[in-house]
């Protein structure tokens, strides 16, 4: 039996992975579903995503891609999510626990799902009763822009059913995209929820005058931070320094490109949350991925000095140069 | 009574440690030998280096700063080497054991010494009998620019006496120099040598075509390969993330300023080794590191492909292209 794999969600990273799985020669059938109607209308017409990493041809058949998600959802074993966590249970609003039964759930999205305080593969889990097993996470290091350009990256593919994630890496193996497989979906979640933060926070660093000596002892401090609390949160033997933890940490936080780390660096020039938003037009999601560790973070109470920062700037008013110097002195 | 405090070598880090020692506020005596002697004579006229960071007012009297080594060695109870590690030999070449009797001896170098295969701190003991316990260690991550305008950084000092290396730190801290006290001299030194080539790695690859998110990757394996070299030479308990250590690491491999990245990019553009150093008029330290480390590391045979990778492409003309394909296999 071929795999029918859908893509939920219509961005950057989801055109990538859709640029991957066309691209691996494994026989596949792909669904994409999207909700912006003219967008699907362009990619029909002329095999271009109009809005993101456009240079990137799209290779379905037309009746594959549609904004109708339950049929979408319907025709596929294999669900990747690609939608901000924001918007998750929006979009996932009219889906029944039958409509998944028996289907793969793959995680493309870094965050938290809002309200809930839940990573993407519990609230699966926990709302429409997919099983742990059958859920899947896809890491970086990976900035979708380089796979549009074909550019060499390595994936973290995590499941706690390994064959299930190694199955799931062979449809995305490219020539220009190699794959490690792992069992760590908690870790592998929440440290591709907290870079965001770290990015946020290499950003506010910025604005607020400090240099590349201090961002290299954040970014060290970062990890470890990251480390105590999946330490906490789901204890087992990890090497934080592979590259789903520690690389998809650097790529993010020394990305000039990152918006997350855009947004902070607005912040730590001076500009408001809310100035900062309406001049970026979206919402980075290190803002959001701040306040869900903070109410997350109450039940581990893992010590956290660097995202605690953060939440206080983005959060509670506070002065990004004064929390930024009260920082310094919990670093090493 | 005031510790006396010399510095040897006149390039840019020395430079920034004068001005650290010069703006802490504990009373000392600061000496300054450099070679070249127009140097001199520019500072002793103008009190500013003329050929590195020459922001930075030099406050040193005008008898403290000489070309004259002996006199200035016996002057000072407290000698900070930092001339680069290929002119080390020649730099205390008629300098005697009974010379650094009783003195301690800091090693801001980060490199090996040529021919003889040790890190400073051995060198230093086994050629003048200096004991290991008088042996002090500065770490990064610090670029000696951001120094120059008072940007935060964080140094570590490490001693195997560590009241010796905390006594140290107290006369270089500043309101923006923050240290961090150590035991662990055999990992900081290595750490900080095995940094150069792995700088110069991210250049290659940078020339080569690869990209961000390869970056990453790179630099996750390289922090491992650090971890079980320094584990293998120098079994201690050591958390690698520390800013010594990973952040070292980072500040100099994401520098576009680095001159070992920028050494390496050349080379991974086409450039012969030759061509390199002639266009760059000077030698990137991870250039001599590599080959060092590779013939210490026949002793060691710790798995360092990273490092391999940049010896074959330096020493043994492979092709730059070529053995970073190769060397993509063997990282995750």
């Amino acid at each position: 039996m071929i795999p029918k794999i859908a893509m939920i969600g219509g961005g950057s990273w989801a055109t990538a992975i859709i640029k991957m799985l066309a691209d691996n020669t494994i026989e596949k059938e792909i669904f994409w579903w999207m909700r912006n109607e003219e967008a699907i209308a362009h990619i029909k017409a002329f095999k271009h995503n109009p809005n993101y990493l456009s240079s990137v041809e799209i290779k379905l058949p037309d009746a594959n891609i549609s904004n109708d998600i339950s049929s979408i959802i319907a025709a596929a074993d294999y669900l990747i999510l690609n939608v901000p966590a924001a918007f998750l249970k929006e979009t996932l609003k009219d889906i029944k626990s039958a409509d998944l039964k028996g289907k793969k759930i793959i995680s493309a999205i870094k965050g938290i799902v809002p309200d809930e305080n839940l990573i993407i593969g519990e609230f699966i889990n926990q709302k429409f009763d997919v099983p742990l097993n059958d859920i899947v996470v896809i890491s970086g290091p990976c900035h979708a822009e380089e796979v549009a350009l074909e550019k060499l990256s390595y994936l973290t593919i995590a499941s706690m059913d390994v064959e299930l994630a190694s199955d799931f890496a062979n449809v995305l193996n490219t020539r220009y995209i190699k794959t490690n497989v792992s069992d760590d979906i908690f870790g592998t979640e929440y440290a591709a929820v907290l870079k965001n933060i770290y990015a946020v926070a290499s950003g506010i660093c910025h604005g607020v005058g400090y240099g590349d000596n201090f961002q290299a002892v954040l970014i060290s401090n970062a990890i470890r931070e990251i480390k105590s609390f999946v330490d906490a949160v789901h204890p087992i033997d990890r090497d934080i320094m592979e590259s789903a933890y520690l690389g998809d940490l650097m790529v993010t936080a020394y990305s000039q490109f990152s918006r997350n780390r855009t947004f902070g660096n607005m912040i730590g020039k001076g500009y408001t949350v809310k100035s900062a938003q309406l001049e970026m037009n979206m919402i980075a999601e290190g803002y959001y991925a701040a306040s869900c560790m903070h109410h997350i973070n109450q039940k581990y109470k893992v010590s956290m000095p660097i995202s605690e920062a953060v939440y206080h700037i983005l959060y509670e008013n506070a002065s990004p140069a004064r929390e930024m110097r009260l920082l310094t002195e919990q670093l090493n």
